[in-house]
């Protein structure tokens, strides 16, 4: 499926390697901004150069941020004492919906780009992190996926970290809403060994 | 999940009223493109005004257009004597893909942007479709999905088209792929209803 002109091509294209845009969501979406609304199209190519132009990391935790430090490092309602170490922003969102309350370190670039995350980011996270430690931070909690590539960093941090902090992870087990069946064994097993007195 | 910045949430909120795109998508997108990989997002930026500036329609059949005439009216090999009216331009890839060859007919503006053709844009297509049948036109394809939409859609045209030109419609029955099990009971009967001799 494809437009025969070489500029409309390209902006598909573009969309198209955004990680969960399909071939033809980008096609969709390129109809969309060019010609079924080129008036919000052009809204969002200006809002895009706007965020890029002035988008910028925190200094303290690798944060996105529109100044020095983000609004949570900025916010002294948080609580100072725990760090929570986790892969990408996206992750961090999703854990202040889920009313976590302490500080956060971001490992990667935003969004992982690769399956893998490279040794030079996960050692620039480590030593940056381990910076932070003597500020009175008494635990670390390590908040990677339960995949191949979330164990690989919980075990990289977990060996590297000084001795003198509390290191947790998160709790392994049954979701909300995760019926039996449709649980994988190694899920149930852990569920299993690690149950809990009700 | 929501980043306090306004400039961020604006771009945000903008991707989240494309069609296709929920609110994760928007997020993810907008952190893509701004953060990681901002190179491309400077490059969908560009792309999108370039192509916004440059677009328009073939005044000929409604399809996207760089030029007065889309590719397809122009292509000397495409068979003249048949039409097919489609809803969108997404639609008339679909059937380029199905190996179509002759012309066609836009009816909408790219996308179907609500539930409901307006009267407006029906009577436009249908004005202009009505326009072309001088020109050596044989046939004319209601190709329109089969839904409460598309069947108005089919309703109107075969209703408003002129006698002399015939007019037919896409066949109707079970799909490739379609297990019996999972197909609703209208295929079912319209399949049945206009069996074939094998």
């Amino acid at each position: 499926m494809k437009v025969p002109y070489r500029d409309f091509d390209k902006l598909v294209s573009y969309f198209r390697k955004v990680p969960g845009i399909g071939e033809r969501g980008a096609l969709r979406i390129a109809l969309f901004l060019t010609t079924t609304d080129p008036k919000r199209g052009r809204s969002i190519a200006k809002a895009l150069l706007n965020v890029i132009d002035n988008v910028q990391r925190c200094s303290e935790c690798n944060n996105l941020s529109f100044s020095e430090r983000c609004w949570i490092c900025e916010d002294p309602q948080r609580d100072r004492s725990v760090v929570m170490v986790v892969e990408t922003v996206f992750d961090l969102l999703v854990m202040e919906d889920a009313g976590y309350k302490g500080l956060y370190h971001v490992v990667a670039e935003v969004l992982p780009s690769s399956k893998r995350i490279g040794d030079r980011v996960k050692t620039k996270a480590l030593d940056s992190l381990i910076k932070r430690l003597n500020g009175g931070i008494k635990e670390v909690i390590l908040a990677f996926p339960y995949t191949v590539r979330g164990e690989a960093l919980t075990r990289f941090f977990r060996e590297n970290l000084p001795s003198g902090v509390l290191v947790t992870r998160l709790a392994r087990g049954i979701p909300v809403g995760g019926e039996m069946e449709f649980l994988d064994p190694v899920t149930l097993g852990l569920a299993l060994q690690r149950r809990e007195r009700v």
